[in-house]
């Protein structure tokens, strides 16, 4: 059911991140995007303005020994999220994640103070997947993602991230409170499609909140 | 009163779709385009991203037989959107049908949580015609769209739409519930404005409630 | 003090009709820009979709005695407004109007019950001269902007536009309740930019309302 | 860390001002941009559309005896900014300086009434340094932004600016109420990615009080 990309991964990865930094979600240096081809992982450096990146700002990291098989020639270092990158290639076996810092994502940890972020009775519901190679909910589900407490870096993040992908063996996204979202996905396109219903969704909850209604029911 | 076109439906459609995904109408692959031309219907595929699209991806189907003309070389089907948007070629005479997820049409469809959105005394209710055929409406007239409920599939709705388009012969749009809006148009020029017009007048009632106004007086 | 436009109007207006539709001020075919050269008068067409304009689509009117000097090769009307772009280029000797749809104009004659909207103590008033050839305002005067009621067609509101402009000798903006604004400057950079400024301030007085506050002091 | 650019300033300063006008921090010809390069200062002409700048309509200046080296054969002013641009490049070793009309940090110094804007516990807060050259805040610092009154002109904000930098010397940036920001940089990538981390903080402040939260702890 996908388009068969003809872009190479050096050149999608800037194309997104420009799309991404327009939508605000990559403003500041702040996000990621990662894509696995074979055993091949390319990803953003850190520090780098997401929407002026070029082919050969990336990394290119082994699948399986995370050595660098190419950095660009900027003194820069892969993005910090790398571990966790790896924790979605490895645990959920994703073809692509992306990490967002969309104020979407950081305000429903705000106003669902819980472990988890829920909803439904939405359309886009339809469009997120139960689990990476999962089929695609029904808009009638109850969408669920967890959220993990933020931390002082990103690879701090790793045990809360692997402990709730145990827990919510079904989500293919996980939100960082006061902080963004991951979300993964078999192929980019998936991962991509998804980042926005699930950005969607959240940005439908906070409107909901906002009129007095409750995004459950 | 219209611009000929020099856009045949393959190279136009894939335009639509990057403005409208811009517009955040069709993220997430969500939403669709039919526009008819002679005896044949171009749409959409389902699945693919809006802002993507290429001549190719099209599908082109009779409008008397609904068989396929021409098919994307991608493993794709056309939009689940189809028997509604040949609802619209069919029972009322539409030469364009747009499909949109825009938050302003869900969100209305539940700050009015009865059969129909309504709003009186703007402005930009003359954009909108009264039938595929009709003149404009006055800024004066109540402009009246009914909502019908969401369903499992797309092809569930087709009842509801069928009915609401009995039952409100003057209307070119009908809301879903917790999902979206579908508008047609005698044209594809006219059933993008008015696309424009509903989804300006479903914001403005938005924020009036959100300001303790009533849009219907 | 201004740049020295190597655009003719011909050219500029489809560019500015492309960017107001992009601000939202100009969907739906919804809008109108005027441009005075000398004793001719540029003005967009009736009914067409602001961001799709091309040179050709423009009316060019004589400045003396309205007739059409050129008329596009469409089946289509001068903008309704035409009258109204008159009575600002006669009564005001502006050499640029502006007519948008823009939501927060809209907004600020429903939260602005009476007859002006005003605002005070603001930098971006600095950007709005006193009249048409004027100087600017200081950051602590209160800027006023007469409101009149909307009528039927434009030019309905042929003689409410024309008493606020005598009431108001000051302004360089009028708007319309529930329908948009008219702004008009001695160029077009300064109708433009003072469009800017003015959706700026109603933009701002709108969410200074939302937030409890007065914009008024 | 920093990649380095192949755009020399007056490439590159029309291109942020195209940007930081689509962002709606530079309209109605608002705001200011300036970049040292050595000895010579660049800086944006006063009441120029910021997203139609060219090369040529740059100044360049003495970083020593502030004379102008290079002027637009315009008949324009260096922004009216540029003593508050030069603040920051003698004071505090800036490389950059950009000072946006945002709505947000407008709207943050009314809801804040006092001195400061304070906000603390967000991930975005590591997007700041501490003081020009020093290192990134952690995300659990709280990062505090000093508030100055305005003032009728640009110029008559110098005083409450040096007193503000002398106040708080780890600050990058500084608020003006009912006006904008001032924001700088050890160079120009700092500057701007800055500007969009506190921009960013502002209107999640601004959210958080919408939704009857604290941004504070």
């Amino acid at each position: 059911m996908e388009k068969k990309s003809s872009l190479p991964p050096p050149v999608l990865i800037p194309e997104l991140g420009h799309l991404f930094y327009t939508l605000g979600w990559m403003t500041g240096t702040g996000g990621g995007i990662s894509i696995r081809e074979g055993d091949t992982i390319f990803v953003t450096p850190s520090g780098i303005q997401k929407e002026r990146l070029t082919p050969s700002d990336l990394f290119l990291l082994d699948f399986h020994t995370r050595s660098i098989l190419k950095a660009p020639t900027l003194p820069v270092q892969p993005s910090a999220c790398t571990p966790l990158f790896y924790h979605c290639f490895q645990l959920r076996d994703a073809g692509a994640c992306i990490h967002t810092h969309s104020q979407n994502a950081l305000l429903v940890t705000l106003i669902y103070p819980g472990p988890t972020f829920t909803i439904t009775n939405q359309e886009m519901i339809k469009g997120i997947r139960r689990g990476t190679h999962g089929p695609g909910l029904a808009n009638t589900d109850t969408l669920v993602v967890p959220i993990i407490e933020n931390a002082p870096t990103e690879e701090d993040l790793s045990d809360g991230l692997t402990q709730a992908m145990s827990e919510y063996p079904d989500t293919c996204a996980i939100l960082v409170r006061n902080h963004g979202v991951f979300v993964w996905g078999a192929t980019w396109e998936k991962a991509k499609t998804m980042t926005e219903c699930y950005d969607y969704l959240f940005e439908v909850a906070i409107k909901m909140k906002q009129l007095g209604m409750d995004p459950h029911c």
